[in-house]
């Protein structure tokens, strides 16, 4: 049932990276299916594999999601599978890529540092544990094996910490820094649906401050909510609150980048 | 026997859309086979959409082609589901972005637009059509289901218009926009070889005239017909007029873009 | 058994030639599983190809590579079926972009030139071997034919020649072409381990000149093995000798491109 694996990397798509994981895990675990969600992250850029798993555990929760972006492969920092409350399961290195996906998945239910020798698989390359340990373990999660035969148990306190920290309440406004930017310059920012109801309100408009800038912005359901080339807050896809232009780069409008940090209140 | 879902996007590799979809797919139907035709196409460029997927129907006929450049999403308009005369089914939304395609396989059987309620997913995202409506009624047609069993009928003649126009003859002369130029730098006309048969002869040359210039172009049958960095026309495998280079770039050579007017007759 | 088909191509992600071969190739034989390794290469960058496919067939040598970068097409030159001493088969065309591959898989076994008579598919487009010619050959060999079933015997001597040479010894000195810079900046030279044991030492530095530049670098496992922004020298998951700055650039750092010549000994 759970035979779904969403891999996300900093791989790229001009070198054997990416085929090789998908040969390693097609081999362990026939019955898998790999999906693809993005490969065309900057290298190293742990913050935007974070925004993105994050996004996708946010839509397909029942599924093993394989995360590598890996700085410090071979220098003894742990593998980890991580099994969320709401019954995701994640992979991937321990420096942080993976706690965004942990909070949109409920939180942690259990997690395991991977012990190598018990994947049956070869001996790794200190270069390259995405082919040697993390595809292998979740081909073998995708094909039944419980999490606790592939590791040992790790505290969860002991993860390492997230490329980002999720919005908080401030008085009456929510701070939050900018997640992701996307191909279409909309700005997400790392306000879930459930810390945007800590305003206790159903806006139709927010406040935002976003360095300089001061903006009252329609909330919306939608892009085509407002005219071409003006400003919508809405949640998209990832689950995120985001900033959005019809027809338009809000990024490009805004100028800001990942990282910034916006206040956000109702406003009207 | 339709198994094949031949799938067509502005989504890019950078985020979770492109995967979402495949695993949407999957779900639903478990004996599809998702076939990437092309991701990377500038956001919103509903032209090269439309020029990609006409060359896959070309190339695929019998098959179902997912094709998604949605800047309207969430706004009203319709999503499609065509059956072509040639068996072909497209599905899209009605922002023209199907035409061509439906143009390559032999024009419209049936057409209709889909009804989310009908499609047993949940409830549709306003900002994610793509993977709440058109993906599901893919896969549902992928395993059988009925066209007209997830949507109301449409008049073929209410959809969208197309990005690019067909090439026609005046005179002479095939006058027709370039629908496309490919990453080695091809140039593709609106002209099929239904339509190059209006010039009622079997050329060996052809003049084209295309902004100031004005070129006899050798017809050939492969790049390798002529000399290196000599031009040649030819029917390449989207099934349109191409102009190429051989180990050269004919849109650099000629300093042209996609949507530019040409004029082509019997040269010699 | 071998029914993985690794698929190398400078095909790029923005048009339909991809998909295609996947589309051919999942008709002519379902039980086939396409991996698709690289198709962001440069245009007609056969040496790019080269080196991931000789990278991909020493991670994966049971499999069979699909390797197409084709500036000839359709100029008459061979369609080649290579099986290689350590099993492998490679499907490619005959200008030298699958002879690396041939290297690190033992040397040619058999080869053949295939005969599209002998596929049972339609009749091969002059612009589009890819699609007609080598991945039904592709999909074929998956399906069990015999490699002598699909074309003629020809002499492993007339092959096109290899877009770089092997690294050779000169007294004390390893000589070797930069194969490959990755998308890391981590720069690979044609040095295999087999090359390497012939400087008869197990170094833990290795004297490295490379244009003017003259360096003493570190023998390692991994990236790690040395602080950060620092370079060492590993065998990589490519198989080749490799130059790695620990999280940076080494191509930025030493400024080198592909086809640089180095020349390697042990330091110390």
């Amino acid at each position: 049932m759970q035979s779904i694996i969403c891999f996300t990397s900093d791989f790229g798509l001009g070198d054997t990276w990416v085929g090789m994981c998908h040969a390693v895990i097609y081999r362990a675990c026939p019955q898998a299916r790999v999906v693809d969600l993005a490969h065309d992250i900057d290298p190293f850029d742990i913050r935007k594999a974070a925004a993105v798993a994050a996004s996708g555990v946010w839509q397909l929760p029942e599924a093993i999601h394989l995360v590598v972006v890996d700085p410090g492969v071979g220098g003894g920092r742990r593998d980890l599978c991580v099994v969320t409350k709401r019954g995701s399961v994640l992979v991937g290195p321990d420096n942080g890529v993976l706690v965004p996906a942990i909070w949109r998945a409920g939180g942690i239910e259990s997690a395991f540092s991977i012990v190598p020798a018990q994947l049956n698989f070869q001996l790794p390359l200190a270069t390259f544990h995405a082919r040697d340990v993390l595809a292998p373990a979740a081909a073998a999660l995708a094909c039944g094996v419980e999490p606790e035969n592939i590791g040992e148990p790790v505290d969860p306190e002991s993860l390492g910490a997230s490329p980002f920290r999720i919005g908080y309440q401030e008085g009456e406004a929510l701070v939050a820094e900018v997640v992701d930017v996307d191909r279409f310059g909309s700005v997400r920012l790392a306000i879930s649906q459930e810390v945007m109801s800590g305003l206790n309100a159903d806006p139709t408009h927010l406040e935002v401050s976003l360095g300089h800038l001061q903006m009252d912005v329609p909330f919306g359901r939608t892009f085509s909510d407002v005219s071409e080339g003006e400003l919508v807050a809405l949640f998209d896809s990832s689950g995120w609150l985001t900033l959005a232009v019809r027809l338009g780069s809000a990024a490009d409008r805004l100028g800001i980048e990942p990282g910034s940090v916006a206040r956000v209140r109702i406003g009207g």
